[in-house]
C-alpha cells in the first residue's frame, strides 16, 4: 500500500476493466484532436519549433498517468506556461534557435526538479500564498500579453518588442505593411471561432443534434479550422501566397537525451523555473480538485507536485517544453467520459501516431490560424469583471490585484507575482497587527457579554473586561499592551482587569511575554489581572509556561463566572 | 487642545508648580552626573571626538521635553545606537575623522527624518514586527559586540577588525604587547564596578545609610571612578605614563549648522538610519511605557516617534550623534524623583554647564575607565538565560532568536534583524496557513460540540461538522477546501456539511471566494452546506457579498440549532 501511495496507478490499474477502457479511449480520441493544434500553437507561442509541442505531449502524459492522483487531469503544454517559457528563453532564442531550444529543455528539467523537490519537502502549501486577487491579476495580464504577442502573426508582420508597450508601438508603426491574405485568413478564423463559441451550440441543437454532440463539435472548432486552413493553402496556393505556414515539421519521434550542461543557463533559468512551477501547479491543482469533487475523489497535493515534476522531467528528456495540467483539455477529457488516468496514456499514444503520420500534412497549416485560436482561447478564459467585483468588495484585495496586473503586464511576471504576494501578506499582517479589542459589559439579565459601544450593557466601575478578537502573536501583542495601559491610565478607579480570550485561537512566545509584562505592571499597581474563556490549546500553552502561578488574579472558565467572582453581579435572591 | 496634542509641554507646562520644579531639579543633578561620563563613553564607542557625545546631550533633551509624552524618559546617546553608529560611519571614519563626524551628523539627521516621517504616517505599529526573540537575539549580539570593541581599549592595544572574529584574532595576536598600567587601571575599574553592583548597596546599608541614598551612591559608582581616574593620572603622572586619556575636549558650546550635503553619504546611510530608528524606537518606547504605567500615564506611540525624530534632528544641527531614550538613565531619572519633562530641560542645562566648565579637567580621564564602565553596563543588562528559556518554550521562537543572534554577531545588524523578522513572519504565516480543523460531535445530553478525536461524542452519519480554529484568509482558505473535499470523498453517505465558525474572527476576499467554491462543489453533489456560530463582523462581510442568498443551506445561530434542524437530535419527548 505504501508503494501505491507514490504510484497511484497501482491502485486503479489492478481493477482496470474493459468498459473503463472504452470510455478512456473515446476521451483520448477527442483530446488528441484538440491537443495536436494546441501543442503546435503553444510551441509557436514559446518561440520554439512546432515538434517541441508534440514531444511535450507524449512522455509527460505517461509520467503523469503513473504518478498523478487525478483521474481526468490532462497534462501538456498550456498557454501561460508557454508565455513564461517564451520570456525566460528569449535571451537564448535571440542568439540562436538551437540555443533557445536547449534553454527550453533545461527549463523543463529545472521545473521538474523544483516541483519534485517541493513534493518531497511537502511544500505544496506555499502555493496557497498566491491569493485569489494575485492569481486573477496575473491571469488578466498574462492573457493580454499572450493575445498581444499573437497580433503580429495575425497580421503577417515581423513586429517585436521587449515589452507590451514597445510591441504595440512596433505593430502600429508597421500596420500599413500588414499582409492582406494573412489578415483576411485571421479575420475569418477569429470570426468563425467567436461565432461557434457564441452561437454554435444552440444552432447545432436547433438542427436536431444532441446537446452532448453539439458540445463536442463546438470544442472541435479549432480542429475544423486547422483542416480548413490546410486545405485552403494546398488548394488555392496562388491566392494564399505569402501566408506564413508552419513549414516542415521534423517527422518521427523525439530522441531521448539528457539536457545539455551550461552552468550559466541553468543558473539564470532557476528563478523562471520556480515561477513556472508555482503558477503551473496552482493552475493544475485548481482544475484537478474541481474535477475530482464531481467524482467524489481525493487529490493529494504533495503527490501532485511529484507527478507534475515527473511530467516535466519526462518533457525534458524527450526534448519538450515545460508542461502542466491544462484547464480546457481537462474539462473536455472529463466530459468526453475519461474514467482513469489511462485516458492520458491513450492520448500519448494518439500524439505519437499524429507525430508519425500527420506531420507531412501539417506543414501547410497557416500560422495565423493557430494564433487566432490562441487569442480566442486566452481572452475567453479571463473574467474581466473581476476588477470591478474586487473593487466593490475589498479595497486592499483590489490593490494586490491591480499591482500584480500592472507589474506583470508592464515589467515582468517575477515582479508582478512577488509584488502581489508581498502586498497580500503585508495587508494581512497589518490587519492582524491591529486586532479589534472591545470593552465589553454584561447584557442585563443574561450571561452574555457584548461591546459597550454597540449594546446597552451593564458595566461595573472597578472591573474592565477587554475582549480581543484575534489570536495573539508578536505583531499584535504590544498593541494589546498599549490598549491595557490606556485603560489603566484612563480609569483611576480600576481594581480588576479581565481579558476575555474567547477569540484567541493561538498564542506565541512574544504574546506570552507581553501577558507576563502586563501582569507585572498591574500587580505593581495592585490591580488584579484575570483571564476568562481561555480555549483548551491556549490553556495548555499557559500551563507549560507557569503563567497561571505568576498571575495576580484568576483564570475563569466563563466571563460570567469572572463577573460573579469579582462581585459585579448582585447576588441572586433565589 | 489640538496643539497640545502635538506639543505635550503645553499640557503640563501650564500647571507647572514649584514643588515639581524642586523634584525635577534634583533628578536632573543626578542624571547629569551619570550622563557626563556616559556621553563621553558613547562618543568613544562610536569612534567620534568626546565632545560629540556632550553635544548630543543638550538640544535633543530640549526637543524631547517639548514634544515627548513620557514624563521621565531620559533621551541622549545610548550604547546600542552608538555601536550601530560606529559600524555605519566606519567607512568614512577610516578615510578621515572629520568625514566620520560629518557622517555621524548626517546619520542623526536621516534618523530624525525617518522617525518623524514614521510618526506623521503613524507607522509606529511596524516596530511590533520585531518579535521578542528577535529583540533578545539582537541585544545579546549587540552587547557582545560592544564589550568586544572595548577590549583593546582596556588592554591599551590598537587591535582592529572588520568583524568580531578578526577583532579577537587581532587581540589575541597582540596580547603580549598589552600596556601594563592600562591593564591594571582597567582591572581595578572592572573590579570596583562589579563589586559595587553586587555588594555596594548592602554594604552601604549596613553602614547605616538609607536605602535611597545607598542606591544613589551605587549608581554614581562610574562617576566616582571617573574622578578617581582623573586624580590618579594627574597625581601620579610618572606611574601612569602611556595610559591613553581622552585628551583635549573642544571647550564651549556646539556651533549650530545644517549637516553637509554629500548625496552619496546620505544615500549609503539611509538603511543604517532606518535600522537605528527602529531599534532606538523600540528601546525607547518599551522603557517609556514601563515607567509610565507606574505613574498611570499614557504614552502615545506616534507622538513619541515625532519627539524622537525632533531629538535626532536637534542632535544633527548641534553636531551630535544619533540619540534615543536610554533605559538606565530613565530609571534613575524616575527613581530620583523626576515629575515632568522639565527634568530633561534641567539636565540639558547641566550638560551645558559641564561642557563649559568641566572640559579642561576631563582631558586627563583615562579611556580604559570609560571602556570598563561600558563593558559592565552592557554585559549586565543582557539576560543570557533567555536562550535556554526560549528553547524550552518554543522551538520556532528559538530559531528566530538564534538566527538574529548569530547573524548580528557574525555578519551585521541589517542581516541579523532582517533574518529574524522574516523568520518570525514566515513561521507565523506557516502556522496560520495550516489551521487546526476538527470534526466535532455533540457531547451527549448537552448543547456542546467537541472534537471527535478527543472526546466521546455522538455523531450522525449524514452530517459532518468541521470546526475551523483560525480566521480564514488567502493562505489557509485552500487548506480548508482541501479538508472539505477529503471529507466529501471519504464519506459517501454525507448529506450535510456544517462549518462551525466560532473561532473565525475575520474573512478576506480569497476565503469568501473559496467558501463560494465549496458551496458550488457541494450543491452540484446535492450536499447541503451550512454555517453555524458565525460572528457579527464575519456575518456583515458575508451579507455584503450576497453569500447567504447563494448558499445551498442555512446559517444557524448555534451549532446545536444546526444539529436540531438537520434532524440529528432526536426530538425531545418533553
Amino acid at each position: 500500500m505504501q508503494l501505491a501511495r507514490y504510484f497511484p496507478i497501482l491502485r486503479w490499474g489492478c481493477h482496470y476493466q474493459r468498459h473503463q477502457a472504452m470510455h478512456d479511449l473515446m476521451a483520448a480520441v477527442v483530446v488528441t484532436c484538440m491537443l495536436v493544434p494546441q501543442a503546435l500553437a503553444y510551441a509557436m507561442l514559446s518561440g520554439l519549433p512546432p515538434q517541441v509541442g508534440l514531444y511535450a505531449s507524449m512522455l509527460p502524459l505517461v509520467a503523469y498517468a503513473l504518478l498523478g492522483t487525478s483521474s481526468t487531469l490532462a497534462v501538456g503544454p498550456v498557454a501561460v506556461a508557454a508565455l513564461m517559457t517564451a520570456s525566460a528563453i528569449a535571451p537564448y532564442s535571440a542568439q540562436s534557435p538551437a540555443l533557445g531550444l536547449q534553454a527550453a529543455v533545461i527549463l523543463a528539467s529545472l521545473s521538474g526538479m523544483v516541483l519534485g523537490l517541493a513534493g518531497i519537502l511537502r511544500l505544496g502549501f506555499l502555493a496557497n500564498f498566491l491569493s485569489h486577487p494575485v492569481i486573477a491579476g496575473f491571469m488578466g495580464a498574462a492573457s493580454l500579453l499572450i493575445a498581444s504577442s499573437q497580433v503580429p502573426v495575425l497580421l503577417g508582420l515581423h513586429a517585436r518588442g521587449d515589452s507590451i508597450l514597445t510591441l504595440w508601438q512596433a505593430i502600429l508603426v508597421q500596420l500599413g505593411q500588414a499582409h492582406p491574405a494573412t489578415t483576411l485568413f485571421s479575420g475569418l478564423a477569429l470570426l468563425f471561432l467567436l461565432a461557434t463559441r457564441r452561437y454554435g451550440q444552440p444552432l447545432l441543437q436547433a438542427a436536431g443534434i444532441s446537446l452532448y454532440w453539439a458540445q463536442v463539435i463546438c470544442r472541435m472548432a479549432p480542429v475544423l479550422l486547422v483542416i480548413a486552413g490546410i486545405l485552403a493553402v494546398q488548394g488555392a496556393s496562388s491566392w494564399t501566397a505569402g501566408v506564413a505556414t508552419i513549414g516542415r515539421i521534423q517527422p518521427g519521434l523525439p530522441a531521448l537525451a539528457l539536457p545539455s550542461w551550461h552552468a550559466s543557463i541553468w543558473q539564470s533559468l532557476l528563478m523562471p523555473a520556480i515561477l513556472i512551477s508555482i503558477v503551473g501547479y496552482v493552475e493544475s491543482i485548481s482544475i484537478a480538485q474541481s474535477l475530482a469533487i464531481k467524482r467524489r475523489e481525493r487529490i493529494h497535493p504533495d503527490q501532485e507536485l511529484m507527478a507534475l515534476g515527473a511530467a516535466n522531467l519526462a518533457a525534458s528528456i524527450s526534448g519538450g517544453q515545460p508542461v502542466t495540467g491544462g484547464v480546457s483539455r481537462s474539462v473536455v477529457n472529463t466530459d468526453a467520459g475519461a474514467q482513469t488516468p489511462a485516458a492520458g496514456l491513450f492520448t500519448a499514444l494518439g500524439m505519437l501516431l499524429a507525430s508519425l503520420f500527420l506531420t507531412p500534412w501539417l506543414r501547410d497549416l497557416p500560422m495565423c490560424i493557430l494564433a487566432a485560436s490562441i487569442v480566442v482561447s486566452v481572452l475567453g478564459v479571463f473574467e474581466w469583471h473581476v476588477f470591478s467585483h474586487t473593487w466593490q468588495r475589498n479595497r486592499s484585495d483590489f490593490c494586490a490585484l491591480l499591482a500584480t496586473f500592472l507589474l506583470t503586464l508592464l515589467v515582468n511576471v517575477e515582479s508582478g507575482i512577488s509584488a502581489g504576494v508581498i502586498l497580500s501578506i503585508a495587508m494581512h499582517l497589518y490587519r492582524s497587527s491591529r486586532p479589534h479589542i472591545a470593552v465589553v459589559g454584561q447584557v442585563p439579565g443574561t450571561e452574555h457579554f457584548r461591546n459597550i459601544e454597540r449594546h446597552a450593557v451593564a458595566v461595573c466601575p472597578e472591573v474592565v473586561t477587554l475582549r480581543v478578537d484575534e489570536s495573539l502573536y508578536f505583531a499584535n501583542a504590544r498593541y494589546l499592551e498599549q490598549k491595557v495601559l490606556e485603560v489603566v491610565a484612563d480609569q483611576p478607579t480600576l481594581k480588576h482587569l479581565v481579558l476575555m480570550c474567547s477569540a484567541v485561537n493561538d498564542l506565541d512566545g512574544s504574546a506570552l511575554e507581553i501577558l507576563q509584562l502586563i501582569n507585572r505592571h498591574l500587580s505593581r499597581l495592585g490591580i488584579g489581572f484575570h483571564l476568562s474563556e481561555v480555549k483548551g490549546p491556549v490553556m495548555d500553552l499557559l500551563q507549560r509556561s507557569h503563567f497561571p502561578q505568576q498571575l495576580h488574579g484568576h483564570i475563569y472558565l466563563t466571563q460570567y463566572k469572572a463577573y460573579e467572582a469579582l462581585s459585579c453581579v448582585p447576588a441572586s435572591s433565589g
